[in-house]
């Protein structure tokens, strides 16, 4: 016989709220709710959290710190793949979500739970994400999604609320926030559109700072652990502080149209200073030490491994293998990225490495050399085009 | 028996120059001068140029004008393809070079030269790309490289010109720059270093707009063919007005750093305002009207056009076949693109379009609608992730 | 208010005939039976199918001949392509099945009825092919799925059938035998096994001839248009002669295991001797004809195709700009292509081509020729190597 | 000062016995002849060159076994990849050479030679993959072809070694034979047209077995380490095992026509029992333990491997990274693969594996299961063609 155990996965917001209160008074259920934080939440969010889940009459609750974890499993091979989704979107909340449901279905799986609950609805990317890892890692558990299945509206749920005595801030925000470590998505009543930008207040990071700042960033083997030449304990925070230096510039801010998982089109604003900051240094490092094939494979795999986490298929095993490839290539993606910060933008300003390949050492592009030869390269252009021409005289092109 | 005729690639520099005079005295050649405009050169330079080549003393002299199908049988579906070499440069001087190398081919076929010149060095991509589209249209005609040959120093072909003569400016640019309707290159002292950017005063275009400016783009079928609802007589005068008004905001700057054909790696700087411009804003677009599969082919098939152009190899029959797949997928690539202009930057703010596959019509991402409904999204996860539950059921994965 | 005509895909097997009376009893529904040939019926099939299905009480029957139209819509491309699922399966029943549910899905629209119903379990790939074209191209139109809903045995079905007064064969086939002008696939006991081969007697197409045969096969632009110099009224009758030369040398058959729409493995044995000889043919002519890189974009183009197909995205749009591209690369694929026909297997042994790219006009490999000398081919690859060269040198590889 | 110490590529025939004696005579240098046995050489054919060697008078004989390290550097990956060269060949000489010209480079630098010798000539591939090798491994060590850059014809040669007292067996074989553990080339006049096969008699391996034989093939890990249950000591000597069972039955032999180096087309004869019977055993298991995207990216980056590795760029570092990535796809590719051999062909007949996700366990292709349900497909089905439908309401198509 199943218990009557429940893994929430909790955020301290108006629809997990409910889902607190429903599967506990409908459902008869024994509510244990658990955050997992990817970065996003300050130690005194925490706390409300915890206050209000305690509040709602959780039998237990549990805040992961998944930050570490996160960067170690996913967030690092997005910056070995210089991943952006259609060039634009550094999958902000697509990896954080994985991330969270993976810690949610392994927490179930510990405490036996026969439940595992998450609060999508039934419109968006979130709810496949959660439905397919659960599926997958803890197949036996029933999965729960009283929001999807009551369709319920935000004044019911309110209502439903208030009639079981909760309280708290019903006001709803005019910007749905959504923060991690890699990235804040923004969505409001601009993005339900196509053609119009989101407002300057829409994003949560003002622009504070002024001028120009140069900065230098370094990679060891493709992971950032430095900012100008303080190196740090750990990746995760040098991410973190280089947020505070380029967020306040208002770098990093876009608004994405994309392919959702459900095949509609879905528009998205988001902040991301220092993920598109060492996307692009650690990107232009790489273009200086890896070679041409290097670079293009690397390219045709982090794409489709950016679409495929994106869809929710983290656990295919096809990812381990992709990940074990970026990871080969990083071997000598070490030294230093210069770095122009500037109000809403930055620019790479060069590089620095001892893997350089356009080091100096065996001359430079546009100036002659001791290895080759105008003659050779003669010979290269000729054979290097040999089947074009034969192409073209055995079928006679008329140019 | 041969003749001594020889068409030049001619450019009204130093090195073409010294070529025309080489040929003519050391080889005894009747020296046919052409210059291939690509957009970058004023009628004031045209003329310049004209005057210098009679000087020089050749037998004629002709300025083709190749903007119009330099546009229509390469940059049209660099723009379809959204191209930017390493998501960077839009590859400026690599297609017109092509574009170049071609136009004096058919000329030199033309009036059945017995040879063919250009001014490359043996240091770089064009020597290449010259080499190999000549070997290609035109395999009977001998080639003659003076510069590559002869090695010779800036010093040693300006004390031959001025023995035989000649009177120019022998002053050296500090930077050497290419210009076309597709971008303007900038090679220096920098640009041989790996770290160091290029100052402001290296760029030709200087910026002297400030503030903001709104303006929208008309696409029809992926060609850009008006400006704030203004239409142009052809995608040419639509991109140099888009040119005209967004380079003085020294947008689309950057520095590359790519491979070369001959293996190497090279550095260069640019200026390319509209290419950038209408690139992301032609992509955004494309985000909205095309299909998942269409965007990711699409990106499969250009980022490999792009390479295979730069590297001189636009003959191959396998770059007809890409252009007809791009053309194909423009189908329905119409509608406006709002974009805003500031200095050092852009940002693509949203797109108008029937063709929109965000269409309200059909429901909203994050809203419910009437085309299905939370338990088909169940199913779809189930049976989505059918297979990596498999997978770890089938292997006992302990999560 | 909705009318009650139902159109069924009828195939006047079992299942089909069982969904003929409920849809006519149970639904009171008034059933417009259709059958879609796509090369698997004969005449006298074809009759004895429209009898049984009158028989059953169906409003209206229709055989919709659909040969020329799937080769034109679909095999054509499939030999295009070269495609083999996995290297193995020529996609016979996925490339069929799509056709049918087109054929039906106009015919629904045409006499604009409420229902369409298809007989398929939910087990397999066919339903989802049958509902996703049927959601795609009349998406009023309400699916009904008898078989698939009510979980029927086989008993069940037939005890409802002579309830109802239905007289026919009801014994069960050892063998579920599809065939269609692209192939027969026979699934069977063995076929549920991972390590059983299909027996002799489970092909329909027994082993009749010995010794060997010589046969030449003409290809005009990528079509089969002739047999031993002999032209056919179209590619259809071209591949029906073969199947009739080729298939009782037991030519064709395998058993391929693969990826379901649905996420798990299935294993299926098939007999498609035209199909093999034609695609082996037709891609030994292309490798004389094709560029390199031609053959390369091909392949990666054709196996996505292949795919996508399988999972019935065939109304993908980006499924029309793949086949504009395969199509574009069929214009020299003009020539004679000679084969050994032996039981069991057949090989190609060479081709005749004016396009053929080996020309002996331009010299031969592995024997000297005009175009080039061995100083060249030094040149070519001291460049070519280059970068692995810098790359070594830079990062001092211990070899 | 230069040493004049030459390390020769030797394989004892015509070409490489008049290196010695050109190198040594005419050219005043040490020869130090070098063979490397890749699987082609028996002891005693191995004790005649030696005996050659000497007589030509070498300063030094060396025979290097790079039997064991060819297959562990590089056969291995070409099983994990599945690799045959546009489906056909499996790179039997290709990657042989390689293997020869890194172990003549490391014999090179171990003896400090000045400079390097083959003998190939100047109209195929393997000059150019010797010359890059070499380039890249030993860039400092001149490198010499006599035979290449003299232009000798084969009577030249033979004058030029009687001349000089040289006595060995000058007639021409009818067939030019390259033999290695993973097959052996053909080449003979037949091969320099397009249209004629090899005749029965120009195969080494002549057809001696009758009947059909069932063999079972065990996998590790993607390596062969069995054969009908009986272990061998090494990959090696499972593959020399299985040829000698499979060779006599004719199996494995074709005609390969593609693309050189040189950008011509070449046609080659080979018979590769063992090599095509593992790869497609190989394959078929495979296709029953991984998942359908780690089949895909296997066999794009393994295409690759394939071509870049043919056209001598072993030593770029993708190809270690490609590598990794096969490797770690190869972790449950262990099982039994059921094989039956015939005159002229084989089938692969099923397999057995623990990872089998075909499993029977969780349910098989065509019957019901308890893992989802036909409601699942359907929804599945509505969500999976969701794009597509939107796709063609938004555009009104008309199908």
């Amino acid at each position: 016989m199943k218990n009557n155990k429940v893994v929430l996965a909790f955020s301290g917001g108006l629809d997990t709220s409910y889902c607190v209160k429903h599967l506990k008074i409908d459902k008869g259920l024994e509510v244990h709710a658990v955050l997992v934080n990817t970065g996003g939440f300050s130690a005194e969010e925490l706390q409300e959290v915890e206050k209000r889940a305690y509040a709602l009459g959780v039998e237990s609750y549990e805040a992961l710190d998944e930050v570490e974890h996160y960067y170690q499993s996913c967030i690092k091979y997005l910056v070995f793949g210089n991943i952006l989704k259609n060039n634009t979107y550094p999958l902000s909340v697509s990896a954080e979500r994985i991330t969270q449901a993976m810690a949610v279905a392994k927490y179930a799986k510990k405490i036996d739970a026969a439940y595992v609950a998450h609060g999508s609805t039934g419109a968006g990317n979130d709810q496949v994400r959660f439905d397919m890892i659960f599926n997958i890692m803890i197949p036996g558990v029933e999965i729960l999604t009283p929001i999807r299945d009551n369709q319920l509206s935000r004044e019911e749920e309110i209502e439903f609320l208030k009639k079981h005595g909760v309280e708290m801030d019903f006001t709803k925000a005019q910007y749905s926030i959504n923060k991690g470590i890699w990235g804040t998505s923004v969505g409001g009543k601009e993005t339900l559109t196509s053609h119009q930008p989101l407002p300057e207040t829409a994003y949560p990071t003002q622009v504070t700072k002024e001028g120009q700042e140069q900065i230098s960033l370094q990679f060891e083997q493709g992971e950032l652990v430095g900012i100008n030449e303080q190196k740090y304990a750990s990746p995760v925070a040098a991410i973190q502080a280089l947020q505070a230096i380029a967020a306040p510039y208002g770098i990093g801010r876009d608004v994405h149209v994309g392919d959702t998982i459900i095949g509609i089109k879905g528009r998205v604003g988001f902040e991301a200073a220092a993920p598109m900051v060492i996307i692009k240094a650690h990107h232009t490092l790489e273009k200086h030490v890896l070679t041409k094939w290097q670079l293009y494979w690397k390219e045709q795999l982090a794409t489709w491994y950016g679409n495929w986490l994106h869809e929710g298929q983290f656990i295919d095993p096809v990812m381990r293998n992709i990940e074990g490839f970026l990871q080969e290539t990083q071997q000598n993606v070490t030294g230093t990225v210069h770095v122009l910060l500037a109000p809403y933008r930055f620019q790479v300003q060069g590089i620095e490495s001892k893997y350089d390949l356009m080091s100096s050492a065996f001359g430079s592009y546009g100036e002659m050399n001791n290895g080759w030869s105008g003659e050779d390269v003669k010979g290269f252009s000729k054979i290097f085009g040999n089947q074009a021409m034969l192409y073209h005289q055995v079928n006679g092109t008329e140019f």
